[in-house]
Formats: C-alpha cells, structure tokens, sequence
C-alpha cells in the first residue's frame, strides 16, 4: 500500500487550511447536514465496510455493526449539538457604564474552530476511533478541518472509509479538502510539525502517544495535544458485596476483560477483591475459559501483549492463576497477588496488559482500599462494586481524584455517546484532563474563545450579532437564554 | 527576606491538598462567601497595601486603587458565578433503553476541581495578577487549594497581602491552608515538581513561563500549566480612517501604550498605518513627550526593555522616530519601519519590548495588511481602527485564529473582568488557548470532568442529585435548565 509522501502531505494540510477558511462562518445547521451525510453514507457502505474490518482487523462481524452504528450515531448526535449551538457557549456581556470595576465596553466571546486537526485513531476501533471516529466527528462539528493519518493495521479499511467519507462531503456544501487521510509513519510525523496544523487528537499507546506529544509541544509554535493513551481501570469490590454475589461480579468481570480479546482501553486490568478462595477461583477459571476466543488484532500487539503479561506475572509475589497461551489468539490469562505486594511494587497498577489478561489483588482488610487506590495512577475508569446501603466515600473521593468516570455495580467497557459521558482522565490516562474525546462534550476541545470588543453588528459573526439569525443557546449580562 | 525551604514548601502543599480535600463537597454558595472574606479582607486594607505596593512597585497610587478594587470585584463576581454553579456544567443523562447506540446507563457528569494549585504572579500587577488575582481567585472558585509563589519584585507586598488572605479563611468555615504563599526562585520550582500539585497558574515572560512550562511537562506525571507569556498586540488602521482621524488614533495610542509605563501584557506594540508624514510625527512626538513617566518596576527589567528597544532600533531598515531615553524611567520610544521590512525580518512582529516602546508599520497599500497579518504570532489582543460601513472581513477572519481578543476602534490595554472577556490566545501568547485566564469564564480551567454512571443517589456529588439542593443550573437529558 502506497504511503503518502511529505509534498502530498503538505498539499493536503494547505487544502485543509483553505477548506477550513472557507467554511468557518457557516450555519450549524449547515454543517451538522455535512455530518449526516457522512453518517448515511457510512452506513449505506456497511456491508462492503464490516467485511473489511473483519478481514483486516480479525474483531467479529457483530461487534463491528454495533460499532459502526456507534460510529453514524455519534456523528447525528454531534450534529444536533451544533445545530443548538452549545459548542459555541455564545457570551453577550452589553456595555455598561455602572459595572463594579469600572465602565465595561460592550463584549461578546464565541468559540471558533482551531484550524486544521491531525487525527491519529486506534486500531482496536476500525470504525469509532479511527477515520470518522470520535476525534473527526467532533472535530469536523467544531468547524475545523481534518487530515486522518490511517492506522497501519487496518489501512484498506482506513483508506475505503476516507473515499466514501470524501466522495459523502463531495455532495454537500462543504468545501474540498475539508477531509483527507494520509499513510504512513513519515506523513503522520509530517502532520504533527506542520505549520497549518493546530491541534492533535490521538488515541493509542501511551508510548506512541508520548513522542507524538512532546513532539508537538517542541514545535516552535507548539499546539494542542489531546491523547488518549493507557488505563489499567481498576475494580474494588467491597467485602459485603464479594460475600453476597461474588459469583455474579466473576462472570462480569470475565465478560468484560474479554470482550473483543481484552483490546479496549476501558478493560478492567485491576480486580481488588477481599480474598480469593478455592471456588472463587475454580469460577474464574471456568468462566474464563468459555471467553470466545479469535485472533488479536495485529502481530506486533499480541507481542506486546505476551511481554507485558509475562512482566507482571514475573514480578515478586505474583502467581500466576490461569495461564492463558500466548501467540495470535491467546486464551485469557489471570494473575494473582496481595496488598503488600502492590505496595512493594506499585508499578503493578500502572502495566497495562493490552488483552485478556487481568491482575487480582487480595486486599485482605478493606480499610486498606484507600492506601491502594492513592497508589493508582491516572485512569479512564474506575470502578466500586458495593451493597445497598454501603458508602465507601473515602474511596470515592480518591476514585474522582483519579479518573474520569467512576461506576458503581457496573463494568466499564461499553462507553456511551451522550450529553454526560466523560472520556478522559489524568495523566497517563489522557494527556488533556479538562476535557473528553467521547459524547458532545467533546466538541470543545477543537475550539478556542474568542472575545470581540466593540465591534459593529455587521463585522461581528452571527452567533453574536443581537439578533440571533441561528436561533442558539446564548448568555447575555450573565443570564442564560436557553434555544 | 527569607525564602521557603523545601520541607516549608513540602509543609504547605500538604497542608493544601488536605484542605483542597475537605473543602471539596462545600456548598458553592458557602465556598463564595469564603471569596466575598476575603475581598472585603483586602478592601479594608487598602490603606495599607497601596501604599507598600506603591514603594515596591512605582506604580501611581490612585491606578494601585483601582487594581485593588478591580481584585476585589473578581472575587465577588466569581463568587456569584460559583453559586449559580455556571461552572459545574452538571449533566444529566437519564438511564434510557431506547438510546440510539444501544441502551445508555444513567450517567451523569460533574466539573471537579483539580486539587493544589500552584500560581506565579506578575510584577506588573501587583494585586489583580498576584497573590488574590486571577488564577488564584479562580483556582479558589472551582474548588481547588492554592499555593502561591511571590513575586520577588514586590515582596513585602506579597507577604503582607498573603497574611491578609490567610486571616481572612481562618474566619470563615474554609479549612486551615486552603491557601498560603511561598517565596524564592527554589521553592518556585519545587511547587512546579511537587506530585501533590496538579496545575500551574503563571502570568510573565516567554522565557521563564517556557521554562516552567517544559518543567510541568517533564515531571513524572506532567500536569497541565496555564501561563499568560508574550504578546506584542498589532493595531491596524485602514486607510480611511487613518485619513479622518489620524490624531484621535495618534492620542488614544499614545495614551494607551504609555499608560503604566508600557508595563502591561496588552500594551498595544504595534501600529499599521498607511503611511507616516510630518503632521503624524509631530503629534506622535507631542503625545509621547507628554506622558507622565516614573520608574519602571525594577531595574532588571527597566534592563530588559532597554536591550530590547536596541535589538528592535538595529534591525535593518528600522528608524527610531522617538528616542526614548534608557534608564530606570525611560522616555518613552517610537521605532519606525515599513511592510517590506517586516516581510524580510518578520521578528519585528514578535519582539516584544515591555515598556514604554512601540514600533509603528507603514503598509502602503490597504491589500498588504492580511499578508502582514498573517506574519503575526499568537496575540492575547488585535485591534482595527476602521470607519463605519468598513469591513475588512479577511484581516478580521485573520486577527480571529491569532488572537483571544479582537476589539474596533478601541485599545487593548483596560481588560474587564466580566462573563463574555477571553484573555488568552495561541502560543506565544498563551501556553493554553483553549482557556481564559481574565472573566468568569476563567474557573474552568482549574476544574475536569467526571463521569459518574449509574451510581446510587446518596453516593453522587450534591450537584448531581435528583433533588438539586443547590439550586444550580444544570442539562438534564440534553436540556438546559437554567436557575
């Protein structure tokens, strides 16, 4: 497969820098039609695009419908954000001779669109975080325009879904350019230096992750990075509940670590658990080994994967439970070890084993729970599994420290797009704790505030002007005026 | 005056975090009231503390007055945006089986504050950007803890003003080293490094605020720093309006470039005019003689503007049309160079000379100034002075991706502090142009998200209940419901 040399990278950026200008002052309403056309081509390309995916990324065809429809969903959903005009959180403060600190001139902010974005997406979401996935879309609604560099392991499927997403575009208003996608580990590199570039999403490895970001901020005029990188995603399970459903919490658990072989970043790594005895443990085998098993997504990842398993089960005090084979299709493994343990060697918590692999800690003691949790690193979730009644806050205080979403009774793979969803975390979690890349939330991380000081109606842009031609969502003096 | 050593600073920072902690359920409305203390704290000190910032600082009394009042407004003002709870942007998302995508869980997010703050004030604003000013007084609104570091410029101000602050909490229900104050360039860093500390404040130079800004990034756990670096602030006079009032622009530059002996980050740098001819240097020379001058705000940077106003005086094709003397209380400065000029060294358009200095552009032709526009770097302020019924739609779109606020007909020095201002801009103006760091709007910075999903009532943040005790606004199933 050709890659994409460094002129026809740059022909690209310079497109989307114009397309970008072009479309910058165009109605929601307008672009969120743009959005939908992508989604109803996308989905009007499911039968030739799922086939694909699964040839290429070896993830059963089921899973890759749903995650298709996530993937159309999520962008009419971005499109009715915008069409409201939230994004915009359009400020109209009047002039006012009697404000506290002095005469206040007439002043109105709006977000405006960054520019162009480099995205970089994930090979263990072929449709939802890769071409079209959660950074485009939400780029794409911001106003901005997007340049896809393709994910090696799935760079057919990456370069069909680009054609439709381009030829889709081609039909509406939406200026040439606005879209394009790039191969290759050289143009990617080329898409974080460049000039016209002002921002970039990724999600991946936190190896990968890292160089991209400190290449980025060592740019000379350094820009945005918003990463999602490596969660271990911890599960406590409180004493009363291990005592009243311990079988039901194993076949959960079991069900979640190896949903799609253990490749999502939401996977519950960690499982804190009072103690493990014999029947507990003759359930995790059992359930563990009904997991439907097919090949990982890519060679070099089931390496990694084999390697970091064999890291932790190596490690002082740490048995291995179930030893899952390795190689394309590992069966998933289980590894065992204790408070005291994790507390020698706190780097436990933060290996990420990317598959079917999970780390149980006996935590003896639950008023230990706190001292374990402080240990963890920055998360995408955590989790509390507890009873009716019980309050652990403590804990959860320490949990919100940590991560972006906490669940209670619940598992944290299956990540919904919605008003409320919080993807994202802490460092290594995310390189970008304020703010998302899952839900409508995530718009505005592509967008900047711009305040405009005294400026005539007709020079200012329409989500300012006083008569509100868009119909949006608007604060003026302090008050919100909701659509 | 002694410096914090590093088991003080370590003291106080674990002091902050277990304030930050207790204090992070409070009722908004109660954490406001502890900002309401303080400001009424500070105003009824001013008798004091104008007169020591005006031995420390040089700057004129009645303009340390109005800085003061201006401080003490924000923290009033921010304390009622607080108890709206605008900041919270609390969301709602009801359990919903029928949720395109796929049933949706209950999940509901919250802004949560980050924890310790470390802030670096200015000189150049002794109590608006110091020890109470913005990023303090935000960072205290979202909820976080504060450990300031003192300017060493005017330190006994700072000091005393600290002790003021800590006076103030301890007669409110705000637990004990919610804030405190450190000083020296040791204890500076140490508060960048410390693990407890999970944001940076900082309002100064490129250089220092690049250097703390890499420090931030390379810690094990890098953390996000929010610094207010450089900014040269074009101002661009069409052609039309330079012919029929050249001398009103002539004066209101002056005025405002001279004003605090140019020591503001929004001084206005640089003016584009059409061209320069006698009348216009004469009354430029006449405005300028006529300011009021007083000692800079310490030698050493009275030493900084000096090398800068020669580096920018020794560039090819620049005349100095004013020459200021150098010195502890320079007359001001006026270069002069033309739009080729700048094309071939467009590092005129970046240097920023932090004092009483301006460097003034002949474009010539009207259809250059987009070009010269565009050579610009990241602004945290751009200007047009235009007549009615002009619309220079593409230098506008232009100033709009460089800077975080544009104004017409006005000067960029005189930032309120309101709902809709956006202090802020790309690099170098900013190290984060997605946030603002002057308005209301600037709390945000200092909070992130958290998803709570399907979490038992009594075990969600207040914000977040059903009940909505606190009566705060809130976007319930993508509804906004305002207060």
């Amino acid at each position: 497969m050709s890659t994409t040399t460094p002129s026809e990278l740059d022909g690209l950026v310079q497109s989307a820098h114009t397309a970008y200008r072009e479309a910058s002052a165009v109605a929601p309403t307008v672009r969120a039609g743009w959005l939908t056309a992508i989604a109803d081509a996308l989905d009007g390309a499911a039968d030739e695009l799922v086939p694909l995916a699964q040839e290429e990324t070896h993830l059963p065809g089921p899973r890759l419908r749903g995650e298709l429809t996530r993937t159309t969903f999520q962008l009419r959903l971005l499109g009715e954000e915008i069409a409201a005009g939230h994004h915009l959180e359009a400020t109209i403060d009047h002039a006012d001779p009697d404000w506290g600190m002095g005469p206040r001139p007439d002043l109105r902010r709006v977000n405006v669109p960054l520019g162009v974005v480099g995205v970089f997406g994930a090979s263990n979401f072929p449709f939802a975080f890769s071409v079209l996935g959660g950074d485009s879309a939400s780029a794409l609604a911001a106003g901005c325009a997007v340049v896809h560099k393709i994910h090696e392991a799935h760079q057919r499927l990456g370069t069909r879904t680009a054609e439709i997403v381009v030829a889709a575009l081609a039909g509406t208003s939406a200026p040439k350019g606005l879209f394009a996608a790039v191969t290759g580990r050289q143009a990617g590199e080329a898409l974080v230096d460049h000039p016209l570039v002002r921002a970039i999403g990724f999600t991946g490895s936190t190896r990968v992750g890292m160089l991209l970001s400190e290449r980025a901020a060592a740019r000379p005029e350094p820009i945005p990075f918003f990463g999602e990188l490596g969660s271990t995603n911890p599960v406590f399970v409180t004493r009363r509940a291990w005592e009243e459903r311990s079988e039901e919490i194993i076949s959960g658990y079991a069900a979640s670590l190896t949903l799609g072989m253990g490749q999502f970043c939401t996977k519950p790594g960690l499982l804190f658990v009072p103690e493990l005895d014999d029947s507990a443990r003759t359930a995790l085998e059992e359930t563990f080994s009904a997991a439907p098993r097919f090949e990982m997504l890519s060679e070099r990842l089931a390496e990694g994967y084999g390697s970091a398993v064999a890291t932790v089960a190596a490690t002082d005090g740490v048995e291995t439970l179930i030893d899952g084979e390795h190689g394309p299709a590992p069966a998933p493994s289980l590894l065992l070890t204790g408070a005291d343990e994790v507390r020698a060697n706190p780097e436990l918590l933060s290996t990420e084993m990317f598959g079917p692999a999970g780390l149980v800690i006996q935590y003896g003691e639950e008023d230990r729970l706190p001292e374990l949790a402080a240990l963890l690193d920055g998360q995408l979730t955590a989790t509390i599994h507890g009873e009716s009644g019980e309050r652990p806050a403590e804990l959860v205080d320490l949990l919100v420290a940590k991560a972006g979403r906490v669940l209670w009774n619940g598992w944290p793979t299956g990540v919904t797009v919605s008003y409320a969803q919080q993807h994202g975390g802490p460092h290594p979690a995310t390189t970008a704790p304020g703010t998302t890349s899952v839900g409508t939330a995530a718009i505005r991380r592509f967008l900047r505030p711009v305040a405009f000081q005294d400026f005539p109606t007709e020079a200012l842009p329409a989500a300012l002007r006083e008569e509100n031609s868009w119909g949006i969502a608007r604060r003026v003096d302090g008050r919100w005026q909701p659509r």
